[in-house]
């Protein structure tokens, strides 16, 4: 078997000194504080195994990695119904969100950008008795974890200079592709964004998008069709305008998010995770990219 | 002389009856349930002499009219510096407005379409003391009318269902072009589209752009060059992308509004008002826009 | 009367030595030679007087100019029909002229962007015996002077290296909005634009349009109407996406060509032309630009 | 083993007689003819096994399939310099790849939409001595079948009617992303295109890029990472606006053209072609897509 130890360890030793590690987001003034030096990475077999180097267990905020959280209880919920009120098409642009919004009169072309994540989020809300806590449940189970939480300070953050995201909400029900009240969908959308978990949790948590739709504690949550079709997604959205570029680098599907979290999986063979905070100008991270890059290339493990 | 009064009668002779009169606008509950029979004008001389025919009297919600009074309060405050915060190009877009503030990073086009009106609120609010109350005195002393009002219903209807506004101040604040809350400047603005006028009442509010800055008291609001100006955007984005087909057909700068007013003016020579509140596909009032197409055949009196 | 000579004296004067005089367009290799220092205006009254001052006997490439004569020829032989092929809407964007085509099903926006031109063009070889010389003995009947002609190595120069019109062209022919065949509406449209004439002719030319549809040699050539729609596209399109500017600044109906000229005019009173080869970033002539600002500064005569 | 000559027998069984087969290509003429009712599966495993059933050996237009060919060939080239000409990310966009290309100054999205595959056609007759029967030739032996050919009037037909890709090919050739002739380009493109196979001939000639690169005659033709990355774009961008739909209902890397073929693999499993000529709205075999989808549901293979 293939020494993954040593593979992770050569990866963690040639990019921990890197200089250009990428700006941390400055947007959510709560994540601009972080030291870009953090680094960490975190891998587990289907099989078991487990492996980790440098900061694998600093909780971190998991931001749009929680869309696919999300995503899984959706369409665990409405099934294909799902896909009246989004699409499942890589969205391609980088600059204009709102304009494709606009010109596809209200449905979001995927449910990784933040109009389709926004949707989703008022389906839970339509769905869920206590939606905050029922989600954090959700989290917590996959990742067999209860220490899992909240930052109520990222969640009041972005509430006050979430504007864009106020205007894609705003645009939304305008459509009449939002049920709920924009101020409900949103406080609970910048909570889902503000979970705090680290690289182990992170990977655990996605065990079961590797695994048939079954989670780390044996529980089948999702069909194999739906994991399949979640999987599909990651690959084709799962990273902003740069999602080509991943498939074309890395060739696994995967999500990121902009506190510089990176998770990505083979079925059926494993999950990895990253964490650099410094972002690349498409806003994911700089090193986690160049890490998974580097890890597919050494184990010639990708979809493809 | 021209015989205006029988000028202005055979237009609405013949036009009284027409069928096809478009669709009251129904996006604002308040404004639906207005007979679309109604059609009043009003025609003021800048010798003096008053013609009228119709419902030249009764009150209605001017809407978007209420931009040329918002920017020409806002143009005598800041002067040139006003279009450091927006521009005077048409938007020729009919379909999305927010994407071509997104392109245009947070600059609104002109201060006609939404965005651009948004943004004069914003500087309106930044300016005076109460907003509301110093905006309406503002339109009663153009019109010399003390009776004017802001209808309550209509803005508390607009700001229950006005999504797509919240949408653009949010997009605006996101690029850091609004000062002020979005939900300050927004109670401002749909007050200010939510004001009351007639026929008469608007041509004479609007007398000040056919005289130079000079209004109905004889008091001079703005300079020469400044109402040239504001003309000049009237003409060139004054009726949402059926600019280039107002100023083709009828050839004068004016404005209209979603209740079914327009007004347009010929300088050093007239100001007429027309109100019928079907719209056409664009949002314009379909017989106003004949009415005043009709005019300015019959009486050769165009800018052109 | 007003000392209109002393006026563009004063003018030029003001003009003449600014040391910022833009970029003369160098995509078009003919032209990229001409002396940026090159400035002349030419002013005529309706009432029969000529003022001129500078270059304004030298013959430059007039370009876009060339669009309002074949719109005129075309409006004459087609009438409002004429409109089922192409719009009266500013085109409002600077970049993405094709863009617009597309979302726009093959519509050209107005008949002075390109796509438009070449529609009008197209309209014009399917309806004359001999195209170019038709078009050219149009132009000198209107200017009342046979000297005028083609410089043909400017029309090759265009040929040759004009691929985006080209591009236009095409794309309006998968539309279906192309009677003749590309190489042929083009080779029409490039030797039009290269027609060449100085500012005197210019203005004699453009006589018609600021009386009523009568030329220099009183031949009455379009309608009162159609003259009147033809300086409202003027007004609202004539300077690319300046237009607004234009209105705003100068406030008459006028057109540019990156060769350098400006026609604009107001009805019933006065046509005037300047020439100055350098542009501003947006493609109009720099000098051209402020010298008729000040002109309607200082004479107090525009349109608004 | 899996009974796979029973799963293709099946599917084929269940859709041979599906009314609603889509609309075959009308906008090249030659293509129209085409009985909807072909519908041929050919499936090749890595490990030597052939499945077949249907209309596996009739011939048809590969079309867009022969961008991948053409990809292939000049990867192989210029390696990663490719990139500095197009880029590798889903166009997400319908209606407008101009403006695509114009927005981006003409890099275009993906070397599959037919900007980018316009690009890869310039690139190639740079590189090649004689560039259609070099390609030819290339397609033989990958396929390792001489009886491969070019049907001329299929190439003819699209020279006469290929509008749109006359305008991207000049949109290009304006911002310089275009070395050689429009004509010239566009004359070996529309004969890739025109390349006639039947089911089996493609999944022979696709043999390589489930293989690592090594080619049915034992020649390694590209490295791994290279293939690895080809099937990225393949299945990001593979299916025009519907690719993320295909990765969702199939979750395989592969190619559709519009004459009804499509071509998907699985890395080290198996190569599978279907052919039927009807396409659903977004230019993709209707039958096909259906098939394929019923392939990795009832195998259970899929990257994902």
């Amino acid at each position: 078997m293939m020494d993954f130890q040593h593979v992770i360890n050569s990866i963690h030793d040639d990019l921990k000194h890197e200089v250009n590690r990428g700006l941390v987001a400055n947007y959510i003034p709560e994540l601009s504080h972080i030291d870009a030096n953090n680094f960490g990475i975190y891998l587990k077999l289907i099989s078991g195994e487990n492996f980790s180097v440098g900061h694998s267990n600093t909780p971190f905020s998991i931001q749009s990695i929680s869309k696919v959280f999300a995503l899984s209880m959706a369409f665990n919920f409405k099934g294909d119904q799902l896909w009246q009120r989004l699409d499942v098409e890589p969205s391609g642009d980088p600059f204009n969100h709102l304009s494709l919004l606009e010109l596809e009169n209200g449905i979001p072309r995927n449910p990784f950008i933040n109009s389709g994540a926004i949707v989703i989020a008022d389906i839970l809300i339509s769905q869920l008795d206590n939606p905050k806590a029922d989600f954090l449940n959700y989290v917590r189970e996959l990742a067999n974890d209860n220490s899992i939480n909240y930052n109520e300070s990222v969640a009041t953050s972005e509430k006050t200079t979430g504007f864009n995201n106020y205007a894609a909400a705003n645009l939304l029900k305008s459509y009449g592709n939002l049920e709920n009240k924009v101020e409900d969908v949103l406080d609970f959308y910048f909570h889902q964004c503000a979970i705090e978990m680290n690289c182990e949790q992170l990977t655990s948590a996605f065990f079961m998008f590797a695994n048939h739709g079954v989670c780390l504690q044996n529980i089948k949550r999702l069909s194999s069709s739906q994991i399949k079709r979640i999987n599909a997604i990651m690959l084709t959205c799962g990273f902003y305008d740069e999602a080509g570029e991943f498939a074309f680098e890395v060739g696994l599907p995967g999500k990121s998010g902009v506190g510089g979290g990176i998770v990505a999986l083979l079925p059926n063979q494993f999950v990895i995770s990253t964490w650099s905070p410094g972002l690349n100008p498409k806003g994911n991270s700089k090193i986690g990219m160049q890490a998974l890059e580097a890890f597919t290339t050494k184990t010639k493990l990708s979809i493809f």
